[in-house]
């Protein structure tokens, strides 16, 4: 492992891929490989893509890779969906069509879907962002299909989110509002050439005006990706996100705040560990697990009885 | 409170309407709540419906829920809908056709959408679940759209477990795959008056067929819930399943698992609860953080360092 971390940390690919496997499968060595890298990184900026499935969330990832890649970027693309049991290399659905990519030495894609979901997608994928941005990737796009609560989840990792939506009904503004509408730093409205594309951009910014921040206002763009049309408006509409994070201290405080969680995490995972190694398949959990099921004892007051007799400190 | 889990066991409806909401804002009693009213819970037997936007889930509840009340059995329904930041009466979206059964003093119907999900949507419709079973329903059915994995959480607490799809093309078998194939007792092709029900049904058939387990294999039954049509047929399969759970001791098992996975989560809270009251905003917690975000420690090592500090037995 040793010396594929070495590897990583000298820009081979193969390296990556094998890491992102690791902590995929969740493997015993994931957490000293994540405490091994974790030095290295820091410096990758995250973008999150999410939107509705037919939103062309692949081609506008393709097309804004593309814009990167013409600026000098090295860019790491994570392409989850929940909803897939599949995870690999770039051929996960239209991933295809990104392996234009695959040559450039300089970029690096990677599907995951749910067999990468043994700790959770959405703490996978930070893992693999880590890995990406120890990698020395510039830039981590991490894609996913925005529906519910999980990929709201696994989009909060990133510095700076776009929503895609279309002109056509299906992902209105109104279907938006719970949760997406809130996480969103720029709003893409793609497919761009459809009817409607207008009245879609009023309801974006008519419920933006509702909500009357006096921090950032996200911006509404409009794009056809697939001609590669509004993408340099988009990339700068992404840079003077980042721009603005940068200088008003909030990019620093939304990584303080990751790191918070991050710690929280690491934390309740130790606990629950040292817990059910001592406690699980014991007389005495058993034994309260039938009493619980006959009603002579209720979950609350076991959980306390419990608690009282892990030793946390071995 | 007292006095509103007394009216709870008498069965006044606004009782249960009541603390169904507390659950669902997470207050402070709840958890004392939750214990008064577990000696009487464990009767119920619940019914999980789960299956794609548009697949007629209401309308087949509904169905159901006449068959069952012309049974002599009293019906508790939670509709849960994890887009919908709405939560209360009878009346979220096509819920209203449901308040046909708001007149029947022997009929529940909750709607809960994100704004109930403080503590989580699947944990607060397993307390809402709690809730009904204390009140005295027969029956709980608990119907959500299914989608992600949160579905599939809110689904687990089920006895049985009826998964929808239709024979229109979107939520074809294919796409069904990834987790909810599995959680399925019961697979209901509903709306099979359009075409193509008998190609759905095949394709079930098919894949049950490769699982080859020697345990209940899920019927497939075929309905038009809208004119009522093979509602006989699927209250016969949700008999035959719960048949085969309680004398195989399978229900006894699922409900032993689901005591188990409750204390599993009510230690883990307790827990929390101890770490973060103690650690939360201190000076050193603070300083580690920012130790990690300059990369000067890392969060693997600062958690097991955090631990040691914790006094779990205060």
């Amino acid at each position: 492992m040793q010396q594929l971390v070495a590897e990583l940390l000298q820009g081979k690919k193969r390296a990556a891929a094998r890491l992102i496997s690791l902590v995929e499968n969740d493997e015993p060595q994931k957490r000293e490989l994540l405490k091994e890298i974790y030095p290295y990184t820091g410096k990758a900026y995250i973008v999150g893509i999410t939107g509705a499935p037919g939103s062309g969330k692949s081609s506008l990832t393709d097309r804004l890779l593309q814009k990167m890649r013409s600026n000098g970027l090295t860019v790491g693309v994570i392409a989850v969906d929940p909803s897939s049991p599949f995870s690999g290399g770039a051929i996960l659905g239209d991933r295809i069509r990104m392996q234009d990519h695959a040559l450039d030495e300089n970029v690096f894609i990677r599907s995951m879907g749910t067999r990468g979901s043994l700790g959770g997608l959405s703490r996978t994928t930070r893992e693999a962002i880590q890995v990406l941005d120890a990698f020395g990737k510039d830039i981590v796009i991490v894609e996913t299909v925005g529906v519910g609560q999980s990929e709201v989840d696994i989009v909060r990792t990133a510095d700076t989110t776009l929503v895609m939506l279309t002109p056509a009904g299906g992902d209105s503004v109104q279907t938006l509002k719970a949760g997406i509408m809130e996480i969103a730093d720029i709003f893409v409205i793609n497919k761009a050439d459809l009817p409607g594309a207008e009245k879609t951009e009023t309801e974006i910014k008519a419920m933006l005006d509702m909500k009357n921040s006096n921090k950032w206002r996200p911006p509404v763009v409009t794009t056809v990706a697939t001609i590669n049309e509004g993408i340099d408006n988009l990339w700068e509409a992404l840079q003077q996100h980042r721009s603005y994070l940068e200088e008003s201290g909030r990019l620093m405080e939304i990584r303080r705040q990751r790191v918070r969680r991050e710690l929280t995490e690491q934390v309740e995972y130790l606990v629950k560990n040292k817990i059910w190694s001592q406690v699980k398949d014991t007389i005495e959990l058993n034994d309260m697990v039938e009493k619980i099921l006959s009603r002579r004892l209720d979950p609350y007051s076991a959980a306390s009885e419990l608690l009282e007799k892990i030793d946390f400190y071995d």
